[in-house]
Order: C-alpha cells, then sequence, then structure tokens
C-alpha cells in the first residue's frame, strides 16, 4: 500500500526530527528514544484514546516502536551529519503531516464519526504529536504559535473529504489533497507564512 | 433542560476566557480555537478517558466545537471591549465550575461508580479543564496554586451527592448547592480566600 | 499477596516524595494532593488508558486515593521530619519502580499483548506517574535527563518475563528482577551512574 510506505516514511522522519529536539535539551537516550516514539505515535495514540479505538496502532504493531526508537538512536550517533539534511527533514516532515491527516480522517470515516470529528480525527493525527513532544520539552507547543501547520492539516483533510464525498478514486482522493497540502506547507515555509496573531494585554488576570 | 442551559452557558464563558489567556501568550488563531476547545471541553472529556466513557461529549455532540471555537474567536475580535467584562467572566466560569461539577457526578452515578468516583468525576469535570489550559501555555496549574476552585467544586459536588442520597428532588438537588458553590466562590475571590500552602524548601532533591 | 504489600507501600511512599516535590512549588494542600495521587497512580493509569485496561486501578478500589492524599497530608504536616528520612525515601522510591514494573507486566501478560508491549507496560507503569508530576510541576521529565530510572525499569521487567518463560515460580520469577533491579538502582544512585548523553546544538530549528 502507497499509505503505508508513507507512513513509514513519516513515523521515520518523525522521530528523526524529534531526536534532534531531544538533543538540544541535553536530553539521554532513552529520553530520545521516548520523545521519538510519542512524536511519531503520539498523535495516533491521543486520537485513538479519544475516539475510544483500540487497540492502539503501536501496541497492534510493536514493530513501529522499534523502527522509531532505531531512527532516533541512529539520528544521534550520526548528528553531525543530519545538520545538513535539514531541507530533506522539512520535506519529510511535511510528507508526515499530510499523510497522518488522510489516516485519521480514514479511521473517523471507518468508525462512522460525523463529519467535523472526521475531520478533526485527522488533524489531531497531523498535529498532536508534535504537541506532544513540545510539552515534554517544557515548551509551548509550535503548534499555536507559528508555521500554518493546523492550516496544512486542515486543508488536506476537508480536500480529501470532499474527494471522497464525490466520489473519487481512492488513489486520487488521496493523492490529490495531499498534494495540495504538501505544496501549502512549502510555500507557507518559503515565504514565512503565518496565521494572524491574536495579542492581548490586561493587568488584571 | 436548565442544566443543559448552564452547560452551554458556561463552555461558552470557558472558550471566551481561554481565548483571553491563549491572547496573552501571542497564540495565532488557530491556538485561540484549540486552546478554549481544550479548556471548555477538555474537563469532561479526561473524565470520559479515564472512565472508558464513550462517545466523548463533542464526539457525540461535535457543534459544541463550533460553539467553543466561534467563541473565541468572537472574543480575539473583540478582547477590547472584553476587558471591561472582567467581572461578568468571573461569574460565568464560577456558573461553569459548579456546573460541569453537577455534570460530572451525574455521569458518575450513572455509570454507578463508588461514591469517592462519583465525587472525584465531578471534581475532574469541573477542574481539568483549567488544568489542561495551563500546561498547554506552560504554565504550573493555577489550580495547584491557589483560589480554591477545587474545594469549590468539592464542596458543590459533596452537597450534590447528599442531596441526591436524601432523595431531594432533582431540581433541588442540582440547584442549592450549585448556589451554595457559587457563593463559596464569590465570597473567595472577594476575600481572596487561600488555602493553606505547603511551602518546603530543602538541599538534597 | 507479597505484590499487594509492595504495591501499597510503594504507592504511599511515592506519594510522600510527590508532595516533597508540590512542596518546593508552594503548591497549596489541594495541589499537594493532586500531585501526589497523579504520581501514585499516574503511571497505571496512563498504562490502563493506553492499553483500554478498564476499569482504572483507583476506579475499582477508591481507597488507594484515599492513602495516597492520606500520605501526602500526613508528608505536608511533618515536613520537617521527612527531610532526614532521605535514604528511606530513596529506598522505598525504588522498591516502587521495580513492584510497578512487575505489575505492569503481569496486566499486559494477561491481556495476551505482544511481548514488546509487555515490557513497556511495566516500563510505563513504572515510569509514567514521575513524568506527569514533573509536567504538572512544569520541570523537563527527569526521566529523559538522568538516574537510569527507565534502565532500571527495563532491566527489572526484562528479566521478569525471560523467567516466567522459563517456567520459574511465581515468587522466583518476581523477587529475583525485583532484586537485581534494586541492586542496579542502588549502584546507579551511589556512583552516579548516568545514560550517555545526547547534546545536539544547531543554528537552524
Amino acid at each position: 500500500m502507497l499509505l503505508l510506505t508513507f507512513y513509514l516514511i513519516a513515523i521515520t522522519a518523525e522521530a528523526m526530527t524529534a531526536a534532534l529536539a531531544a538533543g538540544k535539551r541535553d536530553m539521554d537516550w532513552v529520553g530520545v528514544c521516548v520523545i521519538a516514539c510519542i512524536t511519531a505515535l503520539g498523535g495516533g495514540s491521543v486520537r485513538d484514546v479519544l475516539l475510544g479505538h483500540y487497540p492502539l496502532t503501536w501496541v497492534a504493531h510493536p514493530e513501529y516502536l522499534w523502527m522509531t526508537a532505531g531512527a532516533a538512536i541512529f539520528t544521534a550517533l550520526t548528528a553531525r551529519l543530519m545538520r545538513h539534511l535539514h531541507k530533506l527533514f522539512l520535506a519529510l516532515d511535511a510528507l508526515g503531516l499530510v499523510t497522518f491527516t488522510v489516516i485519521g480522517c480514514q479511521i473517523g470515516l471507518e468508525m462512522e464519526l460525523p463529519i467535523t470529528i472526521v475531520l478533526l480525527s485527522g488533524m489531531i493525527t497531523g498535529c498532536a504529536g508534535g504537541v506532544l513532544r513540545d510539552i515534554m520539552c517544557n515548551d509551548i507547543p509550535l503548534l499555536f504559535r507559528k508555521e500554518m501547520y493546523a492550516s496544512v492539516s486542515m486543508v488536506t483533510g476537508g480536500l480529501y473529504l470532499i474527494a471522497i464525498d464525490q466520489s473519487f478514486s481512492e488513489l486520487t482522493s488521496m493523492l490529490v489533497p495531499m498534494g495540495v497540502g504538501l505544496t501549502f506547507r512549502f510555500l507557507a515555509l518559503r515565504f514565512n507564512w503565518q496565521m494572524p496573531r491574536f495579542v492581548y494585554r490586561d493587568d488584571w488576570h
């Protein structure tokens, strides 16, 4: 399956970027592996726990845990090289975002949930892993502050649901929204697009 | 239903105060909506996940998500006005606290849980949303440091369970504890009541 | 049951050390009790939610909540004395780690999960409570930075699974790995053993 291939590439890439984030906080190797697994598999886990969709992906497929932990340790060992692959990581991370989103929407559709929840299932799958990583690293989640990450996920998921509704072929329904989402993400990175911010100060709270 | 009306007012109010908190951390509009939904609906979600009570409220009623996100965006757009409504927000927030608590206790009773867990179900519903908001905003949860928030929830839930046990009418059982809880909360705010703190310092941990 | 005795000692000890951590952040008594319950019972709760293993321990046994909250308040009241018991706490904390690990593995075995997940179930039970405590206290989780905590849990769980596989008696299968784990933990504390760290800096992320 094409989507499974994308999924495996995506969790590997997420694990590698998470390992670099852990290295910036001087974590030990256990921390690096845990952060990598949580970032790569946490989005799907949050979705499954919220929707009561058991067993979780990594419980049914423990090999994904070994893959992400292995990718994280490999990254820690070769970190000097990794820094030259910055753009490749950004591309793989974007591929992960749109892949996770489509997979999340598919699970929502299988569970016959309301359409809002199907879209949200996609967005949670795409974005929650990064939020968990930022909480574990004691940052305000990046998702809430920049990068149009959630917007890319929403556009991808929305187009996918429209395509499914229009009975396009499964392949078209997946690949076109993913392509649009990737393009959107690359443009956002290239031109530093940001969502408008809400800046508020007061003296009473 | 009176309780449903209170609930809808409460989640709207929680969403609006959460939006202001997000604005103080310069979040973008996505962040504002996410924080608002988590604050307004997160307490009930934590309860449902811990008790295995599926589907979650917002999965069964996606319209609540639109309501909270809409209230958050409205708040961001009219923030200059909102700052004059500080006292109204505090009142609605207190209404939310006692309403959530009673709803949480009702769900615990329906599930025929032990009485300790019924009370805790009420307290989690009332308080956990604010804790999640503070974790997302990278603060030490306010709940743990001031405001007698949890105590108000405990008193409200405890009185509600006593009233149910004494077979008072459903309306009396709800409204009297909620009234007592609201009064307690307003007095705590007015006179700056605080729980005693435990301050501890050492050199070895 | 010997394991139940160890478990009760362990959750009491975890509650007491958590109360001291809460005191260092000037939390009020509600915060102290909440942090204590989350630290002592949170590891098992995270495991049960991730595995869909309902009802959670403290829902089935609300008396554990009273025990941990009581231990936390007792600790707050007698904090001056507690500081002289530093080494006793470290020993009880280590006992908790290996006990939680074995209990988590047992639950994984009962659910007939893959062996990787059984081991992980033990490690989550042993370690996640402390991670939740650190997130609530707004720290980067200690687990990820020092103390070989996760490694002790992994060794204990791994030996337990080997012993079960070799059909040793239930008592031997439990006590020998727990003894090895305790020894490992004490040596790590005594000689300040640490996992190698992954330190990474860059200018692009």
